[in-house]
């Protein structure tokens, strides 16, 4: 069966072979366990199969319904029948689940008992976890474990392995913007059910901005009627949604941003504003100078009034008031806020949001939250049950740590950058990104020294963010899967985890994976293509996107775009990181240092690139929405051909024409919002040095 | 814009181009309306798209649902941020909707007018209905003209067009059998939508079978209750259907299937069986061979009280009573049986049926509708206002519409026999098929005279069948689309319009089209295919499946089946028509036929898909429900070989193996349950007299 043989290739007493690291062959888990030890045995997963419960805790709701859902994703997985088939707790099923205690009350709270183990041998498979969330998280192990016979009769088995897990932070969220473009809710529990799948437990709802208020209130129904172009949900909605992320031991943060990003406030309420108006919600990207104004009472009596009804609805402990990027220029030309502010005796601006931020705790705190926000809301004298999600980075957090803040990492782990998982996998909350510590160094400039065991204790976990101002419900799922799932590893596994051979190979299986869930990274993308592609088969339009990237950071400019703007141009259909082109790059480095391997598989390759971007030219032509590409095709093709160039003077086969270096230089760059990924890989090529 | 250089290709005179018989580079239209004339101009598709509304018939409530729908559409076929603009009647809008009359009352009925007329030019669309169905199908042609400008800015738009359209018959129906498994209702659904999208209007629901009964009965509660495994409609998930149905003017006609075909009925009402029992449902295809007993008096009372039910619950004036293939074993063997038909002078067993159906005729009319029923149920002194659908052909069909009787055609549109569109294409409910006249001609018997034009108004058009033996929901949409669209087209369009090359190449836009309405056939294939790939990217697999084509008719052999056995593998994962081998044998014939065609682009083909079964052997041996396809690789890298062979020596490169033909023509046939479909063209590079 699969995972014995898999297993074999590197792992010599495979009884004893516990893999604390995961080789770039190992199991297909993400995010990798605490502990596994593989063993010999499997356990066939067929149209027989069964479920027993026991334990005190097995009563929770939350595993009544995660077991309703086994045999539905196990379905999925296998193309098996598979109905559900419950055996009395203590009689052996094909996978017994006990759950010692039901110690949770509802709602979930920051740090509950996540803890599972598994094993599972010929015998059956038996996930015992101390309390309902680590069955949850189990039950989702046991999903990964399932895969192909690679041997034997036609079906699926689960290897015999001995799993012990339980995750490195207890806070591991994703911050979902909503307001720049609206995600309607199916959107949003796909997003939840593969947050689930790996082990993510907090989703935070980021609920208003200047583009838009997208959540209903009974109380203030101007904030969604006169701010949201009639897109957001109804609180019916939203108490769905809530039971859907409780079910999947997910807890939902909402953020309402404020004193800025608070421009959707105010065409319902322009009593709210620190500016003269006219209050209309933006309908571009960026931030608006739309303050709320700090200084009148009844700015609070509103936002007791709101924050009591959302505290309400919302049952996490947590929430969040935002407080990031205040620009204070409406507050500096009011002459009434700045006489408050003289009569206060309140020094400056920032000061003036430090004392909203406190008159905002009370209220918080009044009904019954702990407050969180962003690095700015940081000031002293805050209550220690805070929480500061840092958007600047590890030296800010820290500090606050130090201060006794607790605190979660958001920097680092920004989706919309485009960058591929690599780059987000490598920070770590609790580790200076090496690039920060040689520029402090260089200029001279203290480096943070690490915290301390008890300071550490206060880095709760991250955030990974998807700002919405150029993602869409449609490519969603692509801008966020896989690479979530790589954040998520970081926020789970031990510290140690970190080889990006292994990861790349796992996030391949848990990105087809997802899919079983309804995800559709793969698939909308591929429908927007042959959008793109019209009357003709997508193929050679995907062979040409598969070596593609979307320009990197915020250099797509953003401000070019209104919430009108259509997002379904080549650059919107294709995923934030190519794998063909990321393979490529590796091949082309080995090729380089190792003599073994011969130049057959790159010159295939980019023959392969070359003679299908000459072919697709006549239809990049004759579509309108694909004509901007010609450029790039252009590119392509002579990238490839000096790559081949190159490749034969490296082989004695023939000349590189001088100016190679130069001409790849420039072709480097972004072409349009594009960049060809291949480029890196040819530039070693033609580099005489390497 | 794209319509006009398109058409500027085979139209000399645009604005006098009537397109009765739609060219392969026609519009993407399909089924292809009565009437096209292509003109000069366009009317852009953007974020300010507007509809109006005038005329009686707009007030209709499936207008208002469908209007509704095209903002939602539009912004899927676009990538555009639409939202509903509506502008009052009268004024200028993008789309105008004229719906003259509101003659249609609910529900809708047979032969309710579907005739549009719709005129695009740089002003708008003007589409105007004589009564709301109209408008629907109006729409629909609307959307399908929605294209991607070939020129100036990036876009969509409209091309110019005059069409004046009606159906050839009023009834064009799909039969869907949920009883051999159970199909979901959100997946009947997006059959609607497709339904829909091609004009199709009747909606026959196949309820009953020997593998399970599928509908609630509030009355018999045991129908459902034992007989169907828990796998049922309830009466609110048909109501909820049947108001989908009706907002896209498709009428809902169930089918309860009895004497025969009834296993399902027994478990839970024994006292309906002709034979001793045991009863249960048949969990394997095939037909079993319980009935139900027509001698009681008391199976009429039970009738009588289940088709109330129904007859109230199902608004259509028609109701399906099966009637097909009984096998009256039990009949024979039952001495009460026996005895009846004695005393009551009943000859034989299929006077048995006679009288049967003769009681549920009674039964079914006394609820206020019409009976329907398989070529079976005909038989002398029917009422006149009955419809035969015939699954036994022309001749069956035409007997009963010479004697009178309305019929609809089924045979040649078996959608589970895996046939190519062409085929189904080729069936004409009003001609009979050549083949079937050549062997009457041969057996010496008498070809059947053709309908006089009196008597073709019995024949109300046709109905697709999908059997579900071998069919599950994940692969329905495959299985149906884009087949089913030709068949559309056959029922809608004039009989003229034939032209195998331009349905195929509007099939293929239709097919993409379809896919914005929700349907799965690429996707869920994908999607299965990667469950067999398992971690391994599905690219190889991909082009591996795609020359392949499962076997025809039934030689599958259904009856190596149950209801619970998986349907995963290869076969299971691939459309029933393979576009890549087609093209690849005309291709030959182009070759073979024509010195202007050279070997190279076959050449390349065939080395490609050699190389490709060399290089995924490794995964077939290592995945188990793979493995079954290794002599599958090992026949195409054969024939690729030989075919590569073939073309060197016709062009006197090489030489061909004396047995070549022999080898090709064994692995012409079927490898397991598959077909390698290029082997037609590779059979005719090797014959010599070609």
């Amino acid at each position: 069966m699969k995972w014995n043989l898999a297993i074999a290739a590197f792992c010599a007493a495979p009884t004893l072979c516990a893999q604390s690291q995961p080789e770039p062959n190992a199991l297909p888990l993400m995010p990798w366990p605490a502990s596994v030890i593989v063993q010999s045995g499997s356990v066939p997963i067929d149209g027989s199969f069964s479920i027993s419960l026991s334990g005190a805790g097995s009563t929770d709701p939350r595993i009544k319904a995660a077991v309703e859902r086994i045999p539905i994703r196990l379905t999925r997985q296998t193309g098996i029948p598979i109905t559900l088939r419950m055996i009395p707790g203590g009689q052996s099923a094909t996978l017994n689940i006990i759950v010692e205690s039901k110690d949770h009350k509802a709602p979930q709270r920051l740090g509950d008992n996540e803890r599972y183990s598994l094993q599972s041998s010929n015998r059956g498979v038996k996930l015992s976890a101390d309390a309902p969330l680590g069955a949850l998280r189990g039950i989702e192990t046991f999903l990964q474990l399932v895969g192909q016979n690679t041997t034997g009769s036609p079906g699926f088995s689960v290897g015999a392995v001995t799993i012990q897990d339980s995750p490195r932070f207890p806070w591991r969220g994703l911050s979902l913007d909503v307001s720049r473009h609206f995600i309607p809710l199916e959107n949003v529990k796909r997003t939840l059910d593969g947050m689930a799948a790996v082990k993510l437990n907090v989703f935070h709802w980021h609920l208003s901005d200047d583009q838009g208020f997208r959540i209903e209130s009974k109380k203030f129904p101007k904030l969604q009627g006169n701010g949201s172009d009639g897109m957001f949900y109804t609180q019916a909605e939203v108490r769905d949604l809530l039971a859907y992320a409780r079910d999947r031991g997910i807890r939902v943060v909402p953020e309402f941003d404020m004193p800025g990003h608070a421009a959707s406030w105010l065409p319902g309420y322009p009593q709210l504003a620190s500016g003269p108006g006219p209050h209309e919600i933006l309908r571009t990207p960026g931030v608006l100078t739309a303050l709320i104004d700090p200084t009148k009472e009844s700015t609070y009596k509103f936002m007791d009034g709101f924050i009591g009804e959302m505290a309400k609805l919302f049952p996490d402990e947590y929430f969040h008031i935002g407080g990031d990027e205040v620009d204070p220029k409406e507050w500096r030309a009011s002459r009434t806020i700045q006489a408050f502010m003289k009569k206060k005796g309140i020094a400056d601006t920032k000061a003036l949001q430090v004392y909203f931020n406190s008159r905002l705790l009370k209220i918080v705190t009044k009904h019954g939250k702990r407050m969180e926000g962003w690095d700015e809301v940081l000031q002293p004298n805050l209550p220690k049950n805070i929480v500061i999600q840092s958007w600047r980075g590890q030296e800010s957090l820290w500090q606050a740590a130090r201060e006794g803040y607790k605190g979660i990492l958001s920097a680092g782990y920004y989706l919309d950058l485009m960058q591929p998982a690599s780059q987000h996998y490598a920070i770590d909350p609790l580790v200076l990104p090496p690039a920060r510590k040689a520029q402090l160094e260089k200029q001279n400039k203290p480096v943070p020294q690490e915290l301390n065991a008890e300071e550490q204790k206060n880095i709760l976990g991250g955030e990974a963010a998807m700002w919405e101002e150029l993602a869409i419900a449609e490519n969603l799922d692509a801008k966020l899967w896989p690479r979530l799932a790589a954040i998520a590893e970081r926020f789970w596994s031990v510290q140690s985890v970190t080889d990006v051979n292994s990861m790349y190979a796992r996030l391949r299986t848990t990105n087809y994976w997802l899919e079983w869930l309804g995800l559709t990274q793969r698939s909308n993308l591929e429908l927007m293509r042959q959008r793109l592609a019209g009357s003709a088969p997508v193929g050679a339009l995907d062979l040409f996107a598969s070596v593609l990237e979307p320009v990197k950071g915020y250099s797509r400019h953003p401000e070019k775009y209104s919430s009108t703007t259509p997002l379904n141009r080549l650059v919107d259909s294709i995923p934030p990181e190519s794998d063909a082109a990321r393979e490529f790059n590796e091949e082309v480095l080995n090729f380089l240092h190792s003599t073994s391997n011969g130049p057959d598989a790159l010159i295939q390759k980019l023959t392969m690139w070359q003679e299908n971007a000459n072919a697709i030219l006549p239809m990049l032509k004759n579509n309108s929405l694909l004509t901007e590409n010609v450029p790039v095709a252009e590119a392509m093709i002579q990238l490839c051909e000096i790559g081949k160039e190159a490749i034969a003077s490296r082989t004695g086969k023939g000349a590189l024409r001088p100016e190679a270096s130069a001409i790849v230089a420039k072709l480097s760059e972004r072409q349009g919002d594009l960049l060809i990924k291949i480029a890196p890989g040819i530039q070693n090529l033609v580099e005489p040095g390497l």
